[in-house]
């Protein structure tokens, strides 16, 4: 369930072109021994907010008989550190999809830009353990989000470049 | 501790440029619900190979008073599924260092290669929250393992370059 | 802060006698091989909840310099198992308290009874490494909870017979 | 695979009446915010001696098709606590069998004891989610480590009277 509010964006400006959030809190199981958020637990965040946003999209993960993602990459950056307790927005949106995977961006945010992610998915039927064609539902969904459809016959490069991207305050 | 042997490199056909690595087993705790290695667990492997590494080059990870890795990036790419039991290999080196801040690369190995990953860190001191130079004799030990001293005024694209450059196979 | 709510008791048939709790939402990562939720999960729940119902006593968990709970055991039966996204309760409430130590109930329901725990807790200065005496005004606040003053002199059956006491239905 | 060794039992005075054992070593993301071991660690650790300890015994952990263990109990007391690196030994034993459940004993060991659990297993077959008998071979094998049938119908407080007797030390 999309989570996201005009309101929420005002008070951790979430920058435009987001249009699907979660939010969370840090619990105390999500610190490291320096007593800040663990690099893993942004993933836990990225990766309910890809269920929630596949969901709302029609796409429920149901079983290992019905195709869901896997991930096939993914890379994070960490712009601010948190702490136990503090409350976050977790954003996710779809950057591009080819015949049988996509990719996602995300983000988290806490008053501003805490950090930021991507993945490469594939659309995988688990129990077949095989790779299988994006619905075509689910591809007019992600198009509703922007995302165009890109030949996953592109040299790598071209797709990793949505890093970079992504990435400018970081240069 | 260094694990990594001749007789590992052999049965894991690890590739050459690797001196560092660690031995890990999937517990039933690393699956996921479909039973396959949670993509996560593959960066706790990463943790565990970058502190022992670091520890055997005589800066082990002590205490929120003493200056120690944090990340600043990451990435990893998925190449094989594991399952239950599984033993690995995790190798880590280290690629590049700047004045307070290095890159490093990981790989998981299973009689053939699972995945790649690499990191952005910042040598950081925890207590007192404030980046700190990487000492002369880390770097010296970085040496060793063939990383050059990059700059970290160059643009982000070159530092994010090393992971395409380690992923040609998945192009 | 207690999301408990006479809507919530009535839906999820919470029994009489608890007046604090948490929401929560079974994610993918708390999910074993088999996609049932994994019993540590249960675990992480419970400390989530004592940790908002000491900060709603006044006593929010802060730094290693002010004393909080430390576990010196635990407990915990397991009626009916979870799956992903699953909705729950989890409640929480002081069943007694010594000097320095205290016992807590924690339960997760959902439409009817899910799982039972229970806790042996100290209070603990995590800094000087040592065990202080409970302040009184948390005292006070567990009064309310119906928590009753016991020497930590008895023996540890009786300590104990509060987990029989709690799983009659388990019998 | 059994790792118990008459050096272990020495180095770490495991106590006489344990036959079976695992070694670890705490991880990085095995603390919690103040650098101890997190009260879950000891559970992760249970659970990969309860699977190599069935596993020793013929039965091991395969796929939802096969029966294996599900948690309806468990409980866990905590003596000393553990820090980044520590190495330890978990030694697991079977106290009791019934017609589809049995009882473990579980201990962690470091130069002395650092923790006791004991869980309340039932055999179980995920697929078709119902319990099914313990195979003959298995119950034979749990004799050998001393443990006798108990008939279920017994009385709870029978059953549970093996966590206080295990742990007369902390009374």
């Amino acid at each position: 369930m999309n989570e996201l509010t005009p309101a929420l964006i005002a008070e951790h400006q979430i920058e435009a072109g987001w249009h699907f959030g979660l939010t969370a809190q840090a619990r105390w199981s999500d610190l490291d021994g320096f007593s800040h958020v663990s690099h893993r637990t942004h993933l836990v965040w990225f990766e309910e907010a890809r269920n929630a946003y596949l969901a709302a999209l029609g796409f429920p993960l149901v079983s290992a008989d019905v195709p869901g993602p896997v991930i096939r990459e993914l890379a994070c950056s960490y712009e601010r550190s948190l702490g136990f307790g503090d409350g976050v927005v977790i954003t996710a949106r779809t950057v591009w999809f080819g015949r049988t995977s996509f990719g996602m961006d995300y983000a988290v945010w806490r008053q501003g830009l805490v950090a930021r992610g991507n993945a490469i998915c594939i659309w995988f039927h688990n129990r077949a353990s095989s790779k299988v064609p994006l619905p075509l539902a689910l591809c007019d969904g992600m198009r509703l989000d922007g995302a165009a459809f890109r030949s996953t016959q592109a040299p790598r490069e071209s797709r990793l470049f949505g890093l970079s991207q992504t990435n400018p305050a970081a240069a």
